[in-house]
């Protein structure tokens, strides 16, 4: 997606890559469901067409496809990033000319896992989004959907997913972009969370997250207050 | 406050250590208000003793008193920790013994500030939390009160401050002590956030709310929802 045009998220083709992963896939089915054109990316182009189809009959969306998440790359406007953090770097590296110009939305939680639950790990660049940036450096990174339940999202039962969504990024046209994304998701509302530097601690707030599910038995999100 | 006796914060007497700071003083105008027994420390035994005036005057309590740091540490149940990140280090190190066996809750964020607005500084031990652990290896420590609005915290024409505050640390008594704290202002409600390991990204989420605060003109606080 070109800089300066001012778009809107329905005219555009919304990549997932890691598209067949819980997250991804709650997120692909939601904008699915919103009538937004959707392509599937995974490691694997039949297991990412396979996903592609349950979601076109769970939805009764025809704007859904699964591609290899090069494909994906390719031919999506928008891509999202919801790969496991062991796969971030050797995902994105072999995709910086498919993603040349284009908003790629990180979401994902660099957390490592012992008996006492998640945590934080150290990442050199100081977060997932930033490693990105530093691969991809002619695409608009942003960094958002790092708190939503992967539960609630793939629940058809579930009319509306309580929780805001921030949405960090050093380029205002593409964090306005990805918040009008998010709110494509009933109940979300998509809040401007600060620079993609500081987007460290969004990330490893997930860890935060999964205590609270742990210790309230919930899946819990986050409302911004007097906002 | 020593381990295994159930005791109510109205019991007892909570110390604020740097509680002539915006943050320290709105916390202790709060807990002033709601009856408890606060001591307020600084450096300077004069200056913490003219802040509990103004509290006593604002609040009708006489139950508040000013007293130099050591001697807050040494005369409280519970020692809140809302000093500068910078005087953090120096101001614990000397009072470990004081503080052995004590509820200990560090409220401070360790950021920087530039052009750009607030951002995470790297702290060694993870986390301001855990370098307090570090240093006061017979504390009980907590993190907790990063988020709250000062502003919101000292007007009194705020009846209810709307946000839930994040509790953490690993002694399951002190972070449910510390969570009736936090429930003692108004409107608040105090919430598990998991174990002190965790604690970085709560401290350095701050920078976050930050943004957002100008952003959107607003004094933003957090709401876990589905708990």
């Amino acid at each position: 997606m070109a800089k300066g045009r001012r778009l809107s998220v329905q005219e555009l083709t919304i990549g997932v890559l890691g598209g067949t992963g819980a997250q991804g896939r709650g997120l692909a089915y939601r904008w699915a469901k919103a009538g937004l054109s959707v392509l599937i990316g995974s490691r694997d182009a039949a297991r990412a067409e396979s996903s592609a189809a349950e979601l076109r009959a769970a939805t009764g969306s025809d704007t859904v496809a699964g591609a290899d998440n090069a494909g994906v790359a390719a031919r999506s406007d928008v891509v999202v990033v919801a790969v496991p953090w062991d796969a971030h770097a050797a995902t994105l590296e072999p995709l910086r000319a498919e993603l040349a110009g284009k908003i790629v939305v990180d979401c994902v939680n660099p957390l490592g896992f012992d008996k006492q639950g998640p945590f934080r790990l150290d990442v050199p660049e100081g977060s997932a989004a930033e490693q990105a940036a530093a691969l991809l450096p002619e695409s608009r990174v942003t960094a958002s959907f790092h708190h939503v339940s992967a539960v609630l999202l793939a629940d058809g039962d579930v009319e509306k997913v309580d929780t805001d969504v921030l949405v960090l990024g050093d380029d205002r046209e593409a964090t306005d972009l990805v918040r009008e994304l998010a709110e494509r998701i009933p109940g979300v509302r998509g809040i401007y969370g600060g620079r993609l530097r500081n987007a460290g601690q969004v990330e490893a707030f997930t860890a935060n997250l999964i205590a609270i599910n742990r210790r309230y038995k919930a899946h819990a999100g986050i409302r911004i207050t007097d906002v």
